[in-house]
């Protein structure tokens, strides 16, 4: 039969593992598709680096648009990443008729509806497995034989940087601006990380595993996304204190109610929690469907070959779809057909009811914890337990540490600004959430 | 667009349990399916007793030949298990052009050949994802998104009754007839729990995860399995002593010379190992592939819901793959296309290198460790680490456990039958394999 022919728009790291594994992993592959899968064209606007792989320099070029014409190219992987040209390049490579494999979980975050539409209206398909968890098959997994389930969560560390730097941070009792800069010379953080410690790449693949998960539209910038910029070594030491381990979640869960709660924030979770063993580089991500129950998937969450092997997968996926001569192709990109997709509404984050640990740094004199217990006590919120450190001789600021019983997020920020107008509190109030029975 | 009509044989726990995620998530399976999956007829030789679902009187048959014979039905599902007659019914189904989806993995690992022979000729697929793992959805991944890996190797935790009896007598100390007689009451362990605890349903799967991840024939009686009945709380201790613990493994690896290793035995693991910490009921599985690196699955590895879950998603990936209208439907029940499915040799037990925890029962006397250390050195089997018991006074039998650097599985065995010689050793020895670098 007919070879699969295929495009790539953008030769850079992962890029390079795609090459790779084809060339590599060919007899494989071939034996699962029945046809090879052939890298026909690579575009990119430097051709001319060694990437480390060995390809035919005709295969090069710098004219995305050899790809787009090329009627025997039959699937586009778009892996420049960002939004632009990578939106442009993809619903170029849809309107040409061309199936496409995208890692580009930014541009599925923001603009997934628009590119699904424009796949819909041309009778191809967009996979992107490789855009949450890297190598780790979740996506597929949600959309293919979970199917059954109705899923009331999915939660998971799903940004490396910030897992290695955390791991680090609590394992060495590091500081963060000091891993930061290590990560960097070492090649796990990016030469800007902001995305990554800020907490957007993982807002990105919650936006994008959420809607998988409950099939609705999210609007990405009503995801609550915090990164881990502000935790310090205090902040890590206190909650091992407290029998806890600080790590940054992706958390989306279906209330009762059909509220949808999408977040990103630094999350003290127990030490029993499998998660809190996820160290380094890796990401592990958690499910729980109403007949399946709890399933947690673990592996490498980034890098060259891990990811190579979700975007491989894809192709296959395609190529085997394609080699079958399907007659029908419905569009369902997050495995529920489009027609079916809603849009939840979001619970606003003042709604969402956690535990807390909160940091106060307090000048040492009396009246001070008589001060803060008051406020949090007419604001509705219980204190389980308190770590105070031993006590200066008079005059300095010290951490008090509280860790509440449930409570409103909203009661604990009214608590918190009333707290910081005291003129005992010498710096701002810090809250870590905590979840006790995430499931 | 028409439904898909399903027919079930066998309405048992598992069978209500489909009948029961097909009633409560209709409308979630026809969002994925674009039509509804209709379950039209149940066969089964009691159609009286009460399952806890509700259904049609009328849709329930004795004669199983009203699902072959019927024309509307395009999916047929097995839940009898066992071999027959599970087997002749699998071949009617597909012999009269039906697709086939079973959780009976004691089927597929001895007649699995001859199946998908069938079902190759007839051009109709067979789907088993929870023959493996309960709900985890472990199959679809290997078989799909993994697609381009070439993997090294596959083991895990697979066996609910195994691991919850280990774990007890892990927790509390107590003896294997003590906990198997409480899992019976408390319907953890089957009335006759011979093929769990003897290992043979862990081989049954090992040897269909095995076939699915290096695309090969196995032959399931050269499987060597063992079960948890000669584990004692003893072990369990001296295994804790030297920091590890005790979990009934199925293990497949690809050595680079591309010999199979199957083996299915209690296997000592350190307490770092992720699968340490996976108790009770539950499964993990651990892939390694080449390009994704080592993958874990976690998750409810048997029960009436997590299968449920598994059997719907192969109804999904059916019925979707109907709606689609394929033409070209090519026979890949393992992932690999039939015709390039392998018969790897397998590696002899005695071939097999590990390391060993041993327990000899000997006479408390002088020159015992002497005898013992004389005949592991003359095999070539050097000594770790020894533990031996407070002396008694005379006469009555000690343990002595010894932990060995790595050895061939034949020198053990050799060393062990001219221990067991000595008049001084009361008890046959016994041997527990060490898997310290699992990856």
């Amino acid at each position: 039969m007919n070879e699969i022919k295929v495009g790539l728009i953008g030769f850079g790291n992962i890029g390079a593992g795609v090459v790779r594994l084809l060339q590599e992993n060919a007899q494989t592959v071939q034996q699962k598709v029945g046809s090879g899968i052939i890298l026909k064209r690579i575009a990119d606007l430097d051709i001319t680096s060694d990437r480390g792989v060995s390809v035919d320099p005709a295969m090069l070029t710098t004219d995305v648009n050899e790809i787009f014409n090329d009627p025997e190219i039959s699937i586009v992987i778009e892996l420049i990443g960002g939004y632009e040209p990578a939106k442009t390049f993809v619903l170029k490579a849809i309107e040409a008729g061309k199936h496409v494999v995208t890692a580009n979980k930014a541009l599925l975050a923001l603009h997934g509806d628009e590119i699904y539409a424009a796949a819909a209206r041309k009778g191809v398909e967009v996979q992107f497995e490789a855009a949450v968890g890297g190598g780790i098959p979740v996506l597929s997994a949600i959309k293919g034989n979970l199917s059954g389930n109705r899923f009331s969560s999915v939660f998971g560390i799903m940004n490396g940087t910030c897992n290695y730097i955390l791991t680090r941070m609590t394992q060495e009792g590091a500081d963060f601006e000091d891993v930061l800069k290590s990560a960097m010379e070492l090649g796990y953080a990016e030469p800007d990380p902001t995305f990554d410690i800020e907490g957007v790449d993982t807002a990105h693949k919650l936006a994008v595993l959420a809607s998988l998960c409950f099939g609705t539209k999210i609007d990405f910038n009503a995801i609550h996304t915090e990164g881990i910029t502000a935790i310090s070594g205090i902040d890590i030491r206190f909650a091992e204190q407290f029998g806890y381990r600080i790590k940054l979640l992706a958390i989306g869960k279906l209330t009762d109610d059909r509220q949808l709660e999408v977040r990103v924030h630094p999350t003290m979770i127990p030490l029993r929690n499998p998660l809190a063993d996820v160290n380094g580089v890796f990401n592990a991500i958690h499910l729980t469907g109403d007949f399946v129950g709890p399933v947690l998937f673990y592996g490498r969450g980034a890098g060259q070959n891990p990811t190579a092997s979700a975007i491989v997968g894809d192709l296959v996926a395609l190529s085997r779809s394609i080699a079958a001569g399907v007659q029908n192709r419905r569009s369902a990109p997050l495995g529920f057909l489009d027609n079916t997709i809603t849009t939840l509404p979001l619970k606003p984050m003042e709604e969402i009811i956690t535990s807390f640990m909160l940091r106060f740094t307090a000048q040492d004199q009396p009246g001070v914890l008589a001060g803060i217990a008051g406020v949090l006590g007419k604001n509705g919120i219980s204190i389980e337990s308190m770590v105070q450190t031993a006590r200066h001789n008079g005059g300095q600021a010290v951490p008090i540490v509280i860790k509440t019983h449930e409570a409103r997020e909203g009661a604990i920020r009214t608590a918190l600004a009333e707290i910081d107008s005291f003129d005992f509190i010498s710096e701002k109030s810090r809250l870590i959430r905590i979840e006790d029975n995430l499931e």
